[in-house]
């Protein structure tokens, strides 16, 4: 999967870029430095690729999606840092490292968060020039909302664990396909693609979010701390639902196939235009065995 | 006080106009209900009545500010919600209620912090239509950043509390000036105020907020818990450097003094334009006697 991604974001460059956005705001110490570690040297960079992929299948250059690339990546990674606070899923490992709160404290990982999330926002409405753009900011916004991202993450820690695959579905839809819609449509309505195109990428990014999160439930219980940089069986730990719990590792493992089914099939009349988006899903799916 | 500001914001209305935006979102429970806490009922509403001043100021209609009004006051009720969380500040009361993390457990409150800023951002975004109000949000999500409030917000909780005047003076700046230059320069944004108008709006705002910290140093050790809604003596608990603890209490409202006249001097040119900003100076300072 790493190589593919990697047609999409120089990960490298995306540090470089992030780091210079956290230091331009003059923040001050420790916060721009919490910043910054949240943020560098860590994970997949899944949703910049997703948002320049939907920027490719829109036929729009590259660097006209960077500043939705980069919003939608400080999102993901505040939500990173509060969800492992010890009020949520007090989770001490993130991608091989304490989490923030483990190395700033608590209080300066809240404000971490919220400093992340606004800076987003500083660089969203910034970018916006024109329809477009504006257009572009509000889907990342609504996808984060209440109604997505911040409303799956209240699913996941309000107590009563989803009792059946629906209310799961609809937990895991907000709390990862949002923000993976949020990523994907943000970058093709840079590009200015129209209603039916960004109504079938949103098809395929809710399946790619739910057979990503099927993947990581998967994952809990057949991986290690070492491979994965973070701690496992802490769904156990927590006594959550997930799709290992209701059907099993080889019941997970067929719901994961037939999402991932889904997902290229929302966008097989694309062809070529969709064809790196349809390989993400078989890379995503080889990783769950 | 109140008065003025109820020429400028219908509590009533206003408190109706949020829960709209918060149930609109679709947000599950009992996230929505926190932020209807959080939001409802509570506070003097200085941030929008500054914000629609600001768009008085500036000749423009009380309704095409809305979006920004919504917006900084949900900027600001986020920023009470995490300030107060057993990490932050630890308060247990906030305008006579018990504070959310209180009401609905710390994980929840975290969230409805993150909920609200993000629907701030959701309805700014959705205002954008033009060149105006594109200003007009980019500039609010400058103040509540890392250069503005959340900024301060660090300052605040890092340890070490500020040593001078001048330190103490930057903190309060971004923690309190910052939003409320925010709220300001927003409404007269929308307006189509110019370079000039917004930096004496700027300069005033600025004041503003150092008046009303300084303010809120010397009703820490002078007023109950019963008047204010919210514990008293917080700051000496947590070992804070205030005005008051500089200058003592007739220090402190000497330099309160001198900070509310050079906010009037920053509009003197405005005349009758700027009389109301004027006039809450007068009625700020006022309340600290």
């Amino acid at each position: 999967m790493n190589n593919l991604l990697a047609k999409y974001v120089d990960r490298a460059a995306f540090d470089e870029l992030a780091q210079r956005y956290i230091r331009a705001t003059g923040t001050p110490e420790p916060l721009a430095s919490a910043a910054v570690y949240a943020v560098v040297d860590g994970g997949k960079r899944l949703r910049p690729a997703l948002c320049y992929m939907g920027a490719a299948f829109a036929g729009a250059k590259r660097e006209s999606a960077d500043f939705c690339a980069a919003a939608i990546e400080f999102i993901h990674c505040y939500s990173l840092v509060h969800d492992d606070l010890p009020s949520m899923d007090n989770d001490a490992l993130r991608r091989g490292k304490p989490t923030v709160h483990v190395k700033f404290g608590e209080g300066m990982a809240v404000l971490c968060g919220d400093f992340l999330l606004n800076l987003a926002y500083e660089i969203l409405t910034s970018g916006i020039t024109d329809a477009k753009t504006c257009k572009a900011a509000r889907i990342i916004a609504e996808c984060a909302g209440g109604a997505g991202m911040v409303g799956g993450q209240c699913l996941d820690i309000r107590g009563g664990t989803p009792e059946d695959e629906a209310a799961l579905r609809e937990a895991y839809a907000k709390k990862t396909s949002a923000l993976f819609q949020g990523a994907l449509l943000s970058g093709a309505a840079v590009g200015g693609a129209g209603d039916e195109e960004l109504a079938a990428l949103k098809e395929y990014a809710y399946l790619l979010g739910i057979a990503f999160q099927i993947e990581d439930d998967i994952l809990d219980v057949t991986s290690t701390a070492e491979v994965l940089g973070k701690d496992i069986d802490s769904d156990a730990r927590n006594d959550k639902t997930t799709y290992v719990t209701l059907f099993g590792l080889d019941g997970a493992r067929a719901k994961l196939h037939a999402d991932c089914v889904g997902a290229k099939q929302a966008l097989a009349k694309y062809g070529d235009r969709a064809a790196d988006l349809v390989k993400l899903v078989d890379l995503l799916e080889s990783r769950a065995y």
